[in-house]
């Protein structure tokens, strides 16, 4: 059999870039939502649907030559086309916090016959030589750092996404409190919600302001019923819908106040804000110097920017042990979730944070949360209901579109009555622009009847009437 | 600030592969193991050990032009470095089940500015425009119908790594009977006794032939001590040491002889040989069609060979629900261990099953066996102690090499008094012939008063010296 360089190399790096002529057979394919008023729309449409899954079907390579070739020059035909979808998806990207301004197309040859796998611990070398620990151990001691931890004081690792995060601090957390109850807030992503149920720990959810920070006195209240079980609280820096971020300090007063002292573990969930709120004089610490701090975790395909999912976790040296296996055959010590890991997210990381150092990080900070503001001036002005609700987050909260298939276009996020943009590094005032645009004129369709008045829903029933930038302009009747 | 691609632009995949004359520099920052008797093999030493991690710490890019230029160029020899380390690193690559016959260079642009997310469950699409979801259902259909379940009876994912894959499998386990005992015989992955403990389930460790496969004599033995709690059995299709292959239908007749009928849920962890074992007509057969079969894992980067670590876990459709969060703000369901999940190992698996097929695998499988026959007759002719213990395994167990430094440079996995090779696709007669070559000149030096005589450690105190090939030879005083 011969290897696969051989049946791929049909399908050359400049194959796919050229292929574009040939993109819109796949498109074909697509599904079509029967959306669309008129022909350009429902190209556009088909585009935004992922092609149909039975194009792709894996295939038996014929045995037959010629088939052969023909079949491999279907296999490249489906890839250009799929390439063009990624791209036209990526460029219409709004809802998502994930930073698709980089380019890793020069770290090719790391993707020819190396197979980079980090199983195990970061810093323990295992016999298997092929893996990116250096780099690893190079962008873990910058994060610490980061955190005001010092290279002999942290354990940590490269993880697969954000939840692998969350479930190795709050596992750490579980393991140093047995007995802890794990408290969360409603606006929590749920894989802390999901953590709690894999580990069996007892979950209270604490409510929270409509800003969607956790209420402090709901916290002090659900602590008071439970003064006994040591306390396993996980910290939102940057919530999932609204940005917010909750307030580390008060959380761990309310503790010292309820008689916690000794007894809490915090893990503060940075998926996206913990690489944002660290450029921001104004912003609150995260800092390993406060008291309680056990793990901190943010991804790397969200600020920074990474083609694959992939995150960093951070703990206290001493806490990482609580998990440690010793695993003769791999030659290495294991505290890792998933044992196996990506060798090539260290090495987009330490490209990235060498690239940008924290002033390149700290400009497009500053960038993004101009560019928010715009988004919401410009959102205000042409009517649409929205709020930005958190002076330090990057989210825009506005009115949920009317219509799934603008929702689909520009790929929102939603909940409830609301949906977000979250304004990325790659989202400029261009993209907003047009975005704004879009959505004015979808919104004279949807609400014809509307000259000179407030129309459509409004984002007050769910974020409070004081957050709501159209106040004043209220449609009572369309709040229903 | 620029996008990370005007940086990282300086460092071409062009640049990387004409930049060998820098990476000489590069591994003088290597740590040298003391342990080469001449200069050459000094060289090489360094060459195994990875480069220090001081020489890769993060620096903030220097604002003065000249200075980032001279940083740039830096960076770019740095990285040329370390990719001829990993090359090199590969070329020695013998003890783990990794097959690294692979090219995805011509997949580069699906790396340029797309972050590909399959966040959540694969078949339901998310408002996350981004994601190769088709390509992934597709290559689940694939294996689904490799173990006999057909698309709609079926659901599974792409996992991260097959450590995943069984905590996902034993995850769905625990909640099918949450009162239950997991079973795992003491050769298993080390994940699966982290499960346990990460699950808090109670786990019974059942012991094991000489061959490595569970002793089902002792789990009858235990199974008896536990009748009123349903059964959770990790079942192992290749373990990780000794390639053994536990007797699936004997695991079944004894959990039924034991009266456990309905109450038991049986993961099967493939990760090497479950995608061995289908195309060998005298093996066990491993399907859902068996009872209480309710889940598979197999990894990617094993057998089929991807440069990611990443896997498939497929479990029966009904079983999906007990797992399922529904998660409103992705638009999406998800009953994942990670939520965010790398979308380009999809990709990978995609083009390397349509490239390969049934055929090219099991032209693969038999390709291996043979050279893995080859393997262990080498090394009898050469006096090493060695055994394949297992007629449908790839991997040859041998005596533990004395010096630490032979063990790194070939990145043998160990475990005791043994060592292992996985004669894995990329693992051709040419490696094997090397490999034996330089153990039999290293052992003229450890051993150097053996003329004539079996000399050495043998294996049979670890395998059974009716397993091991060198029966006959053996010197007893080598063997305390």
């Amino acid at each position: 059999m011969a290897p696969v360089v051989v049946e791929l190399m049909t399908t050359t790096a400049r194959d796919l870039q050229l292929a574009d002529d040939t993109a819109a057979a796949a498109h074909q394919q697509a599904r079509v939502h029967q959306v669309g008023e008129d022909d350009e729309e429902g190209i556009k449409l088909a585009m935004a649907a992922a092609p149909a899954a039975e194009a792709f079907a894996v295939q038996e390579p014929p045995a037959d030559e010629e088939a052969l070739a023909e079949r491999q020059a279907e296999v490249a035909r489906l890839l250009a086309g799929f390439r063009r979808h990624l791209e036209d998806r990526s460029a219409h990207h709004l809802g998502y916090p994930y930073n698709l301004d980089f380019d890793f197309a020069s770290l090719a040859p790391f993707l020819q016959g190396l197979c980079i796998n980090n199983l195990g611990d970061p810093f323990v070398e295992s016999n298997y030589g092929v893996h990116s620990r250096p780099l690893e151990v190079a962008v873990l001691d910058w994060f610490a750092r980061l955190w005001d931890l010092g290279p002999g004081d942290y354990w940590g690792y490269v993880t697969s996404c954000g939840t692998e995060g969350n479930l190795h601090g709050l596992l750490v957390g579980r393991e140093v409190f047995p007995d802890g109850v794990m408290y969360a807030s409603a606006d929590s992503h749920y894989s802390v919600f999901r953590a709690a149920r894999m580990y069996r720990v007892r979950c209270v959810k604490v409510g929270t302001l409509v800003s969607g920070e956790m209420d402090c006195d709901d916290f002090e209240a659900k602590l008071m019923h439970n003064t006994n079980s040591p306390a396993i609280v996980n910290v939102n820096i940057g919530t999932t819908v609204k940005g917010a971020i909750d307030d580390l300090d008060k959380i761990i007063s309310t503790l010292q106040k309820c008689g916690f002292h000794d007894r809490f573990y915090i893990h503060c969930d940075g998926a996206l804000a913990g690489l944002i709120i660290p450029f921001l004089k104004q912003a609150p610490r995260v800092t390993f110097r406060k008291p309680g701090i056990g793990s901190v975790s943010v991804s790397g395909h969200k600020f920074l920017g990474c083609p694959v999912p992939c995150g960093v976790v951070i703990t206290r040296r001493e806490h990482a042990a609580v998990l440690s296996t010793d695993v003769d055959y791999i030659s290495s010590r294991d505290a890792t979730i998933t044992g196996s890991r990506n060798g090539h997210a260290p090495l987009f990381l330490w490209c990235a944070l060498n690239a940008k150092g924290r002033r390149g990080i700290r400009d497009d900070v500053h960038r993004c949360l101009r560019n928010a503001r715009f988004l919401a001036r410009r959102l205000r002005d042409a009517g649409v209901s929205a709020a930005r609700l958190n002076p330090l987050s990057i989210t825009v909260v506005l009115e949920r579109p009317r219509d799934e298939a603008f929702v689909r276009k520009w790929q929102l996020s939603c909940q409830g009555g609301v949906a977000h943009v979250v304004v990325m590094p790659n989202v400029g005032v261009d993209k907003i622009a047009s975005f704004v645009e879009d959505l004015a004129a979808k919104r004279r369709i949807w609400y014809p009847h509307g000259e000179g008045l407030r129309v459509g829903p409004c984002v007050a029933k769910d974020i409070g009437q004081e957050n709501c930038l159209c106040s004043g302009l209220h449609n009572v009747s369309d709040r229903s």
